[in-house]
């Protein structure tokens, strides 16, 4: 029985601010070291700095949102509209649109998905009910009482793509029952097959919507990122208010840096970002199939990689307390299945954007401690 | 009457996407040109990329910690211990704080003051009662049901500065009646005044207390910034869960440059930065009693200025909607009266901490518009 389980973002904050140092798997943000062309960007930053004083900020808004979503694919994005938010975080724009759905609003969350997207809408006072991976893929959509569907696209941490017939068939259903459709796709920069272009989809379909992006997961900019919330003409939802009770607005100078980061994805930063990123991926896979275990999802390509343990072997509550008493810090996958924690205790996530000896040794260690704990009796935990 | 009021940050969103340009005199942000010295500084932010990367993550902050509270005088708050959260902002260490007070709590909260203080605790269900400047001043504190007690120090927008004296008196009352002492010391940075050391006075007093900071007012940098949320160790409130919900962690870039400009700062920063308020302060000044306004606090040091309309003239709506049709955006400052608009009909908000020539024209702008509408009938608004 799982009692009391910390929420992931503490285990990765007690990751990060381990004073013994240890190696940190745990946050999906990228702690890749920068590229040439990357460096050759931050070099940069001190002119931004002056751009800063000197243009408009809606003009260094609107050129940022334009080059990141057009690196992202999503060319019908409601650029220079006003309907895309700059918030600190993609976190900040899930509360955002957490405290603009009216109170008591029974929503349907992806199950499992990130805690920390549940724990926003729980916490202002929204009914949550699972929509399973099994259930999106059967296009099997909750009708009323849920007022609105959110989906993370691709879903962190499995990697499963939402296909793009798949969102038209939600778009439609929330249309005809007047629900709105929350698409989180923080991690959508990092996956070629989720960059069709999810506004024209939903914009088409008649849908309500509302959709949340993030350039934190992309690049190693040491938490200088911007969660954009962009949201249909047909919402009646109070965002504009819930945004000016978080913030006045994002920095210009972090503006400036997505604007330069993003056109360096599309010209060539994607395809290095993700060929380490699979490197990283092949080397955990390596280690782990030495102690007997799998990928559980080898065809993701987000930067995190979930390791599956077999149901006779110590589970992954063992396996997380050993290796962080080992200085390794990893996630337990409970707290992803948020409705129904059991059913995450056989999953250990890693994180995949770190530097590559980083990965190998937290692999290499996750193997010895799964075969040390497997050659003892099992204890069970809870 | 006031029927329907916009927010400040609403207001100012609106003027610092105008696309039009105009003058903005909204926000309290710092957005003076960078000193000889602060440019040196930000000169730097490519190598403490470079930096964020080598250092371990608690050493960072830890400094970064260290050299602002210092910086402000703050030289027993309880660095090193994990009771003091680096935050994106203060209006998110607000929320936290707001998140962590159990739903339904009465709580006293200074008034006037920022609204945005007000609505961040009011969306939380928590239940809000004013507690004027003039009972802060005569030390006449709430007993319970009130749970906990918020002081802007100095207060956002008469500058009040809670003499230390007042501090221990509501300090000891909070500690006798079990209720927790609120203090955001967003402000303080500016004012010498306000930077007694606020966490020797909390805690000898026996009080559960939290504090704010904020590093937003004090430098020009563009919103790269940390709001500071301390607490005391004798608070039972679940400050912790709370922020690992809002975010992983600050950035150790923006740490780095915040404990380099608060060197700055103790090294002729604070003086230099004074000096260009207290000149945009004497220039409104000037501007205002040319038209027969006088500034409403004239001893007040903080980055904003309050003009006082006169009961028989226009008021501060009439004269608001004037400006932003003239392009000057200021704060009409009913909404900082947030239990009782009507009492700050009469007074208009200006920053001062922005270049001379805005502020000198805005200034007078505002000076014109104030002689143009009492020469014409009195329209009632609402």
């Amino acid at each position: 029985m799982i009692t009391e389980l910390a929420n992931l973002t503490a285990m990765e904050v007690d990751a990060l601010t381990d004073i013994d140092g240890g190696l940190n798997l745990t946050d999906g943000h990228a702690r890749l070291p920068l590229s040439a062309e990357q460096a050759a960007i931050v070099a940069r930053i001190p002119a931004m700095f002056t751009e800063a004083s000197r243009r408009a900020f809606p003009d260094i808004e609107r050129e940022a949102h334009a080059a990141f979503l057009r690196a992202v694919g999503q060319h019908t994005a409601p650029i220079g509209t006003g309907r895309i938010l700059s918030c600190y975080s993609s976190t900040l724009a899930t509360d955002i649109v957490a405290r603009a759905l009216p109170t008591g609003t029974t929503i349907a969350v992806l199950h499992p998905t990130f805690d920390n997207i549940a724990d926003l809408f729980t916490t202002r006072g929204l009914s949550l009910t699972p929509l399973s991976e099994a259930q999106l893929l059967e296009q099997d959509w909750p009708g009323p009482p849920v007022g609105a569907i959110v989906v993370t696209h691709p879903n962190n941490p499995t990697g499963l793509v939402t296909p793009e017939g798949h969102l038209r068939s939600l778009a439609e259903h929330a249309a005809r029952h007047g629900q709105t459709v929350v698409i989180d796709a923080s991690f959508r920069g990092q996956v070629l097959a989720a960059q069709y272009d999810t506004y024209a989809v939903l914009e088409t379909a008649g849908a309500d919507w509302i959709v949340i992006e993030d350039t934190g997961k992309l690049w190693p900019t040491h938490e200088l990122k911007i969660g954009l919330l962009a949201y249909s003409a047909r919402t009646g939802l109070p965002i504009d208010r819930a945004f000016s009770e978080s913030l006045l607005a994002a920095s210009p100078v972090v503006l400036q840096l997505i604007t330069a980061l993003a056109q360096d994805w599309e010209n060539g930063g994607r395809v290095r970002a993700a060929a380490a990123v699979e490197r990283n991926r092949a080397a955990v896979r390596e280690a782990v199939e030495g102690a007997g275990l799998h990928l559980a999802d080898p065809d993701s390509q987000i930067s995190v990689a979930r390791v599956e343990l077999p149901a006779d072997g110590p589970d992954s509550s063992l396996l997380y307390k050993d290796l962080v008493t080992r200085g390794v810090h990893v996630l337990p996958c409970a707290p992803f299945h948020w409705a129904d924690p059991e059913s995450g205790q056989r999953f250990i996530r890693l994180s995949l954007a770190r530097p590559s000896e980083v990965v190998r040794t937290g692999a290499r260690k996750l193997a010895e401690s799964y075969r040390r704990l497997s050659a003892q009796p099992v204890v069970p935990t809870g």
